[in-house]
């Protein structure tokens, strides 16, 4: 039978800290919300298609999104 | 059958022009990758769960991007 899984709680239990810029294939910002209070930011990784949390106060993540912005990315 | 539909190209036609920051859910940010050599923007709408493409070079959605990232977002 099909397992419906609800998100009733913030998804990132541990975030990534080792910069990993350059394997990120695209990420994900999912603003505060009802069922979680905090901005919470999953990458998916290049080759494995991995999803990692990363933590949006590092400033190695505030590089890659301003990287990403950046027109040149 | 199982409909299996493969992205061989960018994901966004036209984005959307109107600041809509209010209404966003949570943001996609896809780097250029082999099927499109653009960084593509989508953004998920909060009531409806609407997919929107938004323009990386759009002073509002920088704005919208950057307010997630500061902590008090």
């Amino acid at each position: 039978e099909h397992m419906f899984f609800l998100e009733l709680h913030c998804r990132c239990i541990q975030t990534e800290s080792k910069p990993i810029g350059r394997h990120i294939e695209k990420v994900e910002l999912i603003l505060p919300n009802s069922h979680c209070e905090e901005t919470e930011i999953i990458a998916t990784l290049k080759r494995t298609g991995e999803e990692v949390c990363l933590n949006p106060e590092a400033p190695w993540v505030k590089k890659v999104i301003n990287k990403i912005m950046s027109s040149r990315s």
